[in-house]
């Protein structure tokens, strides 16, 4: 039997998760499927956009649960709705930033994430102290690359991905990156390549493949959120938003 | 010269922010006016419902600053949009918890929040982390009355509060009690006696004048959030809500 | 392709591991088997035994990379040699505790871990600092049964398991169990239905099933620990030890 | 009716704290008033001269709260006496170190305090700690001025300001300035401008206006140090000092 | 060579400490003095007392050094005037609440302060922090008897302290005792065959011995406070105290 | 009488303790005498080192308690097996590590370890969080040089140590310094003279005379581990080495 998981991108630009990244996370376990969201930001760099994505991210994660899918995944490092969907659903939501940040605290003594923007610092830094792992974050880097222009020149953005990993390793004693931006799926291997090359032995963690694998994880284990921290919302009056439906409360 | 604060409700429910309240807190350097949302639950007593309260709350944050208004509170002790909100404007964007939290850490030695529903109590403890003072967080207690029923026996809400109050001021060395719902305006003197009665002697912060005095501190010192925390948002497609009309950026 | 995880036991006493635990974990990605140590304690149920079972578990860790497994689970929630087999191989080395720790702290606010003894409290303690989330460790609580005996009358150590949870959950906030010993395998299905019929619906994690899964992503996503952090140790002289034939350092 | 405030500057030096200092800080609600010490040090700049300006400085506020003050203030960044006060008077007691670190909590990520001179740097750290905000102090950076020289040359000393905040800025993420010295009143928009000319736009706390008017708006509200945390001192004989006329104990 | 460690007893009454006290802790190799202050409180209970403390005890200290004793103690666990003496003095000067607290982080797990009174409870709070042990405190106890009268029954204050240990002990994990009052000198053994009998194994601090000791080990080894930390005060004016003669900086 | 401390070197290289370094810090009151160990590694420079050291250098422990030794002393920075020895005996178990960590933390504001090899700072940075003073540490620096080589030109070694020190003392703010390797015994006073001659008056810690004082002062005073932090092991089976000889548990 094999565990569907839902990717939920929350953001209306459409084309950021290609077909063939599913098809990179897909086995015969493991189906994974895509969803956008409708009403939203083009992209997210900042606090405002998150906020602007997180009801229709938490109202697809609840379709998701509808449709029969065994988990969902936030597709942002911001993990947008996280924990409002983790109320609405039972099923396990994984949110990427969380993942790769607990998984980096096993895989070396500290981490730096590398993400794309100088104002994201903070965020990250936040996140580290909301999900209990302060003390394992060495630093948070930018390469000051728009979302949306990530891919314009592959290369070049992996290139500055290096030299803040490199920046990180040295200077603050990192020993695990973690892509600070999910636009940045399918680097991963580039990144570490290049890094060994030059003397640096470190892992390089792709959020994506690995919150899918890890909501796989927790489906196949039957673990979901603890239903004591995150009850099913209570039944109240909406305005402007089509309101969930709900699961009977378990 | 008077300074005008805009005390925007993130609930779209009526009524709960009454003129009374306001004319409380009205003086002649100081004017309040209130606003509610148009999107968004009737209240907020989730992380789901903060979540769908806070794009409207941004945007009337930002009409508040295209009014004219010197500041801007929001009148929720989740503090829904902060931070996105902070990023959209350039007068001062005040969280009634966040001022309560720092406001008890400087009246005592550790403080209590009390507030109405046990599913609240994570949320406060990370507030308190990201506010910066969870070493002065003593506990969070909660009465477990939904908030629009707060006022239907106001004596029998304020005693339970006393009740919870005293368990944290024993048990936990609390000094210092914030009210964990703004919906309690207007009840702190009440507590303070009953508790100053069996001996207690604590102040009891009631977050929404706190808050609204602090945004005229804020306003008359000409001191806003940092604009390298928070920089304006950048210029984007946004489905499904109205575009904000920022000031030029600074 | 199949991932194999080896299970060291870190104990001499034979039977814990049973075949049928393995079973349990097995499928068509993923193959299990278990090893024992040949030198120390017959179990762990303090700081000296644990120091002396160190050894040998590093050591057959090094045999397991050696035979071409792709992973290796330390089969005890002291994660005795995690670190020193950490930098002897380069597949990657999961440790239970460390593990459910970082799994526990993505489910819920706060978890518990309830173990087999009191004396163990503090090396828990120490456990949640060192992985780097202290604060969502709510508390450890322990039924006061040695290891050896745990299994005499399950039903009866359920039950106490049951009692110091809803203690745990009701006393400390915690909203998600973590069982503190390998011996326990199995039994979280049974303590999950008995919690949640009084009422306290809380994930329940069982290490060892967990721990053997995360190898299995770690291995799938060719992800191990750093050798930044963990490189490889010296070529030195060992006396009364056999000495680790270590792979050629990539 | 208007908020009396009392600034007592623990120093035996005179001049420091000027008439045009108190005029800019009164408006038509608040009355500032000031007063120095009369057994001490003639400036404070170590924890040496601290412990010496602490007896006369509390003994200066239980006369400010005699005199029918409603609220003081204590004018060195290193909050001397500021606990002993607390305990001898009823009225609020504000330190300008403890206010300017929580409203710099709430206007940035991290803030920085640009004081005179670098013995003082773990002083202020180990403020941060004891006000309960270590995590956001980004660092302390000092200018190396001692405090009666750094009216010489205003304009190099606010150069020099400008110099380390940048530092702080650019290399530790601070986004808040804090003056770590009140003999520096009224440079804050010297400071504030010049950096803002150099692209960072970060707020500059000046510490005496902001703590004077956070006594106001306590005093305003009824709002004082907590007589729980706060106890009047017990009878005693005192020697070689004035024994403080204490109120009757509330 | 024999070394010479003075005890300053930080307040005005006499007699508290008694000649058979230093004969308890001289020896062949170390020879202990004593000597009180001649302003200040006549014994220290809360913070304005320590406060009125701290400038006679510092320049005892200063006279110490000049009178040829090799290190300094405070003799009292409030440890006032500790930071302001070290700036003075090349000799080592060591506080007894900073020592016991790293020596019972040391001898177990976590340790309890059992006080004298209720009002020191975030006193001691904030010592750990200060000296950077809070993850070590257990909790504070405090037994309710005022300094002064702790001696008109000893064995009724010794049972006190018996229960606030087991407190401490059962309920918050305590596994090392520490007197929080100097005046409980030589009490440590009775206390610990009290426990002991009672079942609970534990080491109970008597912090002046231990600070004595301390400060001969100090003086042995040539270590004392680190003088980039505690440079020697600069020249400047103080009234109403008497100048402290500092040897010349080294 | 005096006190008889023994020095347990976890390492089967014979030779680096010699008995000069015995007879420095022997005297009329303190008897040392030195001990290696038959099993385990050469030297220890990594985890897998220090797993290695500890069964044999617990035993030992237990063969120096049953000589009549006062208490141990590990001769390790790493300190191996210092809690499973605690668990065995009754007399005190000394880690120079621990002990110096905690007197570095009395004697300045924050200190820094000066250690010999890059891969071994996680492992301090690990010790200081276990041993409860993570705010205390500066930064951790390491010269490179393997631990048999160091005193193949010893002038070089130091000259080495002196750099790195003035790197923490300068940039992170270092005021005290540890010896990260008591493999570099004695060297203390020459690295203080340097760093003196160069304005840096920093203490400079040699962490085994310090322990063997500590372990005297323990000694002296009957302070021991708690035995309810470190009660005696269970009687039990053990395959491959020798059973300790453990007294009767008190």
């Amino acid at each position: 039997m094999s565990i569907h998981v839902k990717l939920v991108t929350p953001i209306t630009a459409k084309g950021l998760r290609k077909n063939e990244h599913l098809d990179l996370m897909t086995s015969n376990v493991l189906k994974v499927s895509a969803q956008g969201i409708d009403i939203g930001p083009n992209s997210i760099e900042c606090e405002y956009e998150e906020a602007m994505s997180q009801p229709d991210t938490i109202l697809k994660i609840v379709d998701a649960e509808n449709e029969g899918c065994d988990a969902a995944v936030i597709d942002c490092m911001g993990d947008p709705g996280l924990k409002g969907a983790r109320e609405c659903v039972s099923i396990p939501v994984i949110g990427p930033c969380e993942t790769a940040m607990h998984y980096a605290s096993m895989l070396g003594h500290k981490f730096t994430v590398v993400t794309v923007l100088d104002r994201l610092i903070p965020q990250f830094e936040n996140q580290a102290l909301l999900y209990g792992v302060p003390s394992k974050l060495a630093c948070v880097k930018a390469v000051d690359i728009p979302v949306l222009e990530l891919e314009d020149d592959l290369n070049a953005t992996v290139e500055e991905l290096k030299l803040k990993s490199i920046d990180a390793i040295k200077n603050h004693n990192a020993d695990v990156i973690i892509f600070g931006c999910t636009g940045l799926f399918g680097c991963a291997d580039a990144l570490q390549t290049k890094l060994k090359n030059e003397g640096y032995d470190v892992p390089v963690i792709d959020p994506i493949p690995l919150a899918v694998n890890t909501a796989y994880v927790c489906a196949k284990l039957k673990l979901a959120q603890s239903k004591k921290c995150y009850p099913q919302p209570p039944e109240k009056g909406m305005v402007g938003f089509s309101k969930p439906k709900l699961k009977v409360a378990n």
